[in-house]
């Protein structure tokens, strides 16, 4: 498969230039194009521009509204109920965590849950923003396919969401952001996909058949079988929580249920750090647990022992500098979407 | 091993009797015995009864104050910073998820970090209070030996604590909460005590030796070697999350870090449900959720599919009915205490 590199500032101008020409407001399309370009920046291209004629085809559909408006469903000094008029995840979620940390500045933690909401992209983006800006950012959804895409633990029909968890705080002195951000589920759908064209098997441990038996061949899970969630029971039950908590608090509701909408029931939490520590000591404190922790001993065969988000950020400077590096094909389908909206591509 | 079956009233009482011995206060023995024997009615023996000579030890060698005032550092509408004099966290955090709600209704959530804390025991209960209370409950702490116990992803020496997690909702209409709670490692080290002195082998992924070289022998893992984290690089990054929030915000530092004393970073969250959605709306929805979930096709040799925390319940309502067996050696040590407050048991 052929690549070619582009500078992330074309890549952000011409999503911008897309989404405006479909409609979007300057602060949407900006936002949404940055978001998408931080996501190729980090190294999850899953999430990065190659989304884009997927937002184009919602759009085109009216599922997704570009100029929806957010709108306050209730409000507390400390929390927000946002609809967000079906506009873009990637808009409404950083929105909302700015106006969470506000509150949080305010009241030591702010909250917001988000209904009609499309696809909210990359959650760690919006703790990392949290942690940059002194605050403990914590972010999940729910949200999926209709019927779901991952099986319960003991089950082989697929019943959960890839309901995933990001978590972030400030990182040492100099140092960026401390962070996850992963699928309860044990794979991405995605992966899966490329793994069948490929004709490669998955490790073990990710996915079932169509009668719940373990398999490392793709084509099995997509094909009646399901994903199944990481790390046994436990990733299980985070799931289902974050299923329970998007879904039930929102009112977004679940991919299992019948008469189930798109949507990702999404729920943001930032706290100020400030409010129990001061950020210097705090950011201290982590910079030196870091530190030892990266310094432990390795397993035979490990080359390197990586503090959460270390990778991102690394790939997120070489990137910057390099350029990003997209599939032809991805790179030909954002040139068709231009010249669609009358851009000279 | 002889075992020896009790009622549970009868447990709770010895309990808080042994603890007011020891200079409890009423409020504070009442509060932790009834925290043990849940522990052991929910079938988690480990955080139950079996715990008082640990206690008690701690009291009489002063590290533990079972009539610590708990104080006030910093407070906001929403948040609470508590310095728990180094009482019992069975204590310390049942009274601190009790401020937390009452925060959460007035304002949507809730927040309170905990410094110089004992033993938080099964935090798993604390989440369950929130739920009966119509909230949404999370709780996690960081504090362990000092040294830690678990593995970073990649590595081979100990350097987290079990770093727990729990989180729990109100269940549908009639049932009891659905919750989670569970250690960032793999495995709790009282299991692998207990296997050891079995003799016997524990799964495959839950320990290495003290090359970093996995193992399924209990030894090499107690003898300088070390507990995986669960997931794989997932849980590890939760793991690291758990240990930075809680050490970081309540200033009670890392097990891997000199100078490192005792203590539990403990965080909770409460959220008011209502300030999103009416409760019972919102129990419909899970209850709903959770029927068709528990409903789903099971895989080979799978006889039922568990919801979170359905197995404690289920296990609560049998020893409630049948009474809570011990080992005659547990049953004997808390016979011994008694007598050494002067009780005559």
């Amino acid at each position: 498969m052929g690549m070619i590199v582009r500078p992330a500032a074309e890549l952000r101008a011409l999503a911008t230039g897309i989404l405006l020409g479909l409609g979007a407001p300057e602060a949407v399309a900006g936002r949404v194009a940055t978001a998408l370009v931080e996501s190729n920046l980090v190294g999850h291209d899953s999430h990065g521009v190659m989304r884009v004629p997927m937002y184009t085809a919602a759009i085109r559909a009216g599922t997704l509204d570009p100029a929806g408006a957010l709108t306050v469903v209730a409000e507390t000094p400390a929390t927000l109920f946002l609809d967000c008029g079906w506009n873009l995840g990637h808009y409404a979620c950083a929105e909302a965590m700015r106006r969470v940390m506000e509150k949080a500045a305010a009241m030591g933690i702010g909250l917001a849950v988000l209904r009609h909401c499309d696809h909210t992209g990359r959650i760690g983006e919006y703790v990392s923003m949290a942690a940059e800006q002194g605050c403990i950012g914590q972010v999940t959804c729910n949200g999926s396919l209709p019927g779901g895409l991952v099986a319960p633990y003991g089950g082989r029909g697929r019943a959960l969401g890839a309901n995933p968890l990001a978590w972030g705080l400030p990182g040492g002195p100099g140092q960026p952001p401390v962070f996850l951000d992963f699928a309860t589920a044990a794979a991405a759908h995605g992966k899966l996909e490329v793994a069948a064209a490929k004709g490669e098997r998955v490790p073990e441990g990710w996915i079932v058949d169509r009668d719940g038996r373990p398999t490392t061949d793709p084509r099995e899970a997509l094909e009646g079988g399901a994903i199944l969630p990481f790390g046994g029971h436990k990733g299980y039950a985070l799931g289902v929580m974050i299923e329970l908590v998007g879904g039930a608090l929102s009112g977004a509701g679940f991919p299992l249920l019948p008469d189930y909408r798109w949507d990702q029931g999404t729920v943001l939490t930032a706290i100020n750090i400030e409010a129990f520590q001061p950020l210097a000591e705090f950011r201290e404190q982590v910079g030196a647990f870091c530190g030892r922790l990266k310094a432990q001993p390795r397993a035979a065969g490990v080359e390197e022992i990586f503090i959460p988000g270390e990778l991102e950020w690394r790939t997120r400077a070489q990137r910057e500098r390099d350029g990003i590096a997209l599939p032809e094909v991805t790179w030909a389908a954002l040139l068709d979407e231009a010249r669609a909206v009358g851009l000279a591509a």
